[in-house]
């Protein structure tokens, strides 16, 4: 979807890209330990999935803004994309079209692009899957597009739920997508490699037989919450 | 769902509400007028319906971010609504209880609210009928929810795909729901005019026989594009 | 969906219907008050839908399981009925066929049937709403089913994600469908008029404007919970 | 959907129109009765439905093949429309925007078109109503179109899951929406009156307390299937 | 949902488990196998599918009964859990959140559990499939849950549509998710192996090119019900 | 879905099939290159996905016409497969239940059938997947069904939004399912082909990064569709 304050038509050439070394930190970090450390916020809905097994990816995000049925703007894009980037593209409507298969993910390697994340369809699935692009999408679909109306590159976008900024860290694994502002990267790799460290600490505890009821202490909470035992 | 930038856990007490006299304005246009106004954004997914036939609201958006099974927010959400005010509730996540019903709906038509657009599920509908307190909502569900958790009270939200900064102006009628920013209030409402008052024309002229072919001039268009009839 | 424990084949021709005096008390009580006077049990899921504005229902349960596409137990079923029962089906597998229309709502009616709720789709939906005869279901649709197959009557079904066993209290409004099982039939009608009359009371003081941050002492809670106002 | 023999970019101008007299007494049918008659073909899947209560339409059909988010071809559809058709868009790839509003209804009632069919959105809904202009749809969505790619019109299209020829008969009321085919209109209309007839009589019986276990000579059928009374 | 009948915030803690022996003999069939052996029953609905490839569990239910964006009674579960039990998990409502990821797999694991069917979500799916540790589930989805409100352990629960008592066998392999009643385990263990054995010899004659026409007798019933053979 | 025009209760038993060396031209091509060089139609909707990873097929449609819950065409249908045929299956209504597994995949392996595609469900699929047995399907489902009711065999269906002629060239791969009509399978294959081959230069250029932009010479058309570039 597009947002209130995002004119169609235009394409923002600069933009404040999050810092490598903290996109690098955020790389290795999963999508439900960033979230966590996010608050809670900034994931996608869960109908993202992965077009292939194993797929993942972490990069700044290119925002592009389609419109139904019509890839045009994947082309402006691939002209804005560089080493490191993450397109990820909303469409004005709900379409689950092709927008995207091989001859662009051809292009978007070529110009650095570390993956794709659509809220629309793709096809060529086999063949990005051979190329090692990963690409998350709402749907696999055959259906081509056409070239003939304009959306925008590089605008704040909602795709599937969760507004990105030109610029934003997007991450995206096995368990879904999430979105890191760019000017809070450094300090959500921070949060997530501490709860990272924690939770290391807890599943060897929880290995070894303890139970999270006493691991949490949550025994009067759920005594004072009214919880019977019956036998 | 929430925006990366906004915390859970806060309410903001003092918003910028749009002009009154703007929302005056648009609240003699239609939804399907505003969103073309507004260069087709801003307008909120297609489930999102009346939950009583012939509903319509427009005012300031005093925005709700909810905990999925949990109003909490809806009772601080209360004393921040003033009269004019929508109500325009979020959740952390998809979720369609009913966060509302007959006691909500007096409280909030006693602080003067207008009504409540809802990406969730409301509740007591033949009542919220009979009081006239119109809901825009995603389903009607007669489940409860509890008060335990904190989301957040006029912060940005996405809800059913549009962003809502509170103090903006949302629109709903048959044909859905719409946010016109509240900076460009006057300016919407001018352009949905002039629309309004460009349309009455070409009414009359349809209902006068000639054909949208020859009123938009399409058929030089057509035949460029290779149009063939068959006999 | 049918219960493990349910073999098909089966008509069951003596149940124990809740006791007239309780569901003549339950029948002038809201699903929504119901529901939570049953402890927030009991609802069915909300795509069950009146087929008709304003249908409303109130009687005990005769449970029909039906095969997909065929309506062969429906007849089974009319002999069971009783005056003051409604026929609640299900299907064995995901099914929204037109299993029921105006002859079958007919010779119901003519058997003292005061409704039908139906997790499948009907058909004869304006003579339905002619006769007066109240329908909740999954969907509308013209398919006729057969024949052919067969299902079971009075055994316990799973019914739009509810269990419903013979001679239970279900009410349908605006809100949905709940069941109540019948031996708690009396006390389910206790608990929901207390509800009813505590809610009155909250009623007539949100009206006059106080707050449920003040009527319910939220205050210290949200504060507790770590609630932060911002200017 | 399209169908593979049909061209994109084609607009026939000639068709072969169901016989008005057939249209006439099919247009007194309810779409279940016809559905039936039609040996239970030609239905359109449920969830196509009327924008607003009591709506119904009988005619011949006018096809049009869109493409998504785009509504040139309703204006080159206007044209082809003579009194008594009816218009049924189908769109080449699943879409809900709003193809179809009041400028549109405005120039297709002048045309003497009695309705629209769409597997896609409209908008202006209360003016439609307000118009007497019946449409039926698979979404209510205030998103606009635009007008820059070809489909075709008069050409067979799969409509909601039903193929449609132009000048085939579609009859839409509260059921769903059927089609039937040009060369069986007067054969269809045979079967269903006779059908109709039929159900009268059942009807009265049906009301006198007769069970269809008996009218119907159930009993034996069931036994045999192995139907099991217990009590 | 919860069943009518059964509290909220209760755990039992002594269940009647069906005997290990039929747990064994049942963890050799087929989900498909079983439901035709359970006289087509206990089926949970198609939605319920492994969270990686080639996932299977079997053994004997702790149900767990959530409430939406809660996990609280996930930890009261895991102690309740014996070796060879499998934690089934319905909620009180529609929700689709990661209520389970790897810490509680590890506790789950250390406690001797097999596996988890959830009408929900999960997530850090990788390190589950990593583990061993089979999941079905609605949805694979990052958002984390709160520990605020009581649900139940060992009450009867309906999960993803299935009637599921405490100690009943649990199955399920890529073809879905079916219960079988702790009391029944032998007897539909014996069907099923007869079942088995009898497709041994039916897939030996269809392999050889006898046709099912003629393997089942189908002709003259077919002759029977009307059908025609056309050149 | 069936086609007004094909009755119920028939088998066609000589059909026109595609030219085998088409067929095998057809075969070494994608689904999403196919799609194209049919002017984008003939595709099934995407809800038709591979039951297993990697499954591919193509072949000569044998259509099949089933009721819901009921699989006795498919037996039907058997004697009709010549080596080299793909069943195509479509049902009257909307159902999700295992219409196939195993035995009769044996079955139709024997008679020289390349695979199924099915509006509706399968079961068995790790068998499938082991005999190499490739299925497309709207789901996976244990579901047993029946044999009481007459589809056809060998008449025009509506599968999965396609319209399917016995004797069609039937293609499926990761992307999807599409329908190249019999009498098109050489001139869809050389447009395919020679489609290929364009792409593969164009695979050259991209990867050498050149931009889309200038490969297919879009700037000054995205300049009079007025798109700006900002700084």
């Amino acid at each position: 979807m597009n947002v209130p304050s995002s004119p169609l038509g235009v394409v923002r050439r600069h933009i404040v890209r999050a810092d490598p070394a903290a996109v690098a930190r955020l790389s290795r970090l999963g999508v439900s330990t960033l979230h966590e450390a996010l608050g809670r916020s900034g994931l996608m809905q869960p109908f993202m999935r992965p077009v292939y097994a194993g797929a993942k990816l972490c990069g700044t995000a290119v925002t592009i803004l389609l419109q139904p049925g019509d890839n045009w703007m994947m082309h402006v894009a691939a002209e804005q994309l560089q080493p490191g980037d993450v397109a990820v593209a909303a469409c004005t409507t709900d379409n689950a079209d092709g927008f995207f298969g091989d001859l662009l993910a051809t292009s978007f390697q070529a110009r650095g692009a570390r993956g794709l994340v659509i809220d629309g369809g793709v096809r060529d699935v086999d063949t990005l899957q051979a190329m090692g692009f990963p690409v998350f999408s709402k749907a696999i679909h055959a259906r081509g597009t056409i070239k003939a109306t304009l959306g925008s590159v590089n605008v704040p976008v909602v795709c599937a739920g969760a507004l990105v900024q030109p610029g934003d860290v997007v991450i995206a694994d096995t368990d879904g997508v999430v979105v890191v502002p760019a000017a809070q990267a450094h300090e959500v790799a921070d949060a997530a490699e501490a709860r990272e460290a924690l939770e290391a600490g807890k599943r060897a505890r929880f290995a070894a037989g303890v139970l999270g009821l006493d691991l949490y202490k949550m025994r009067e909470g759920l005594e004072k919450a009214g919880l019977r035992y019956l036998d």
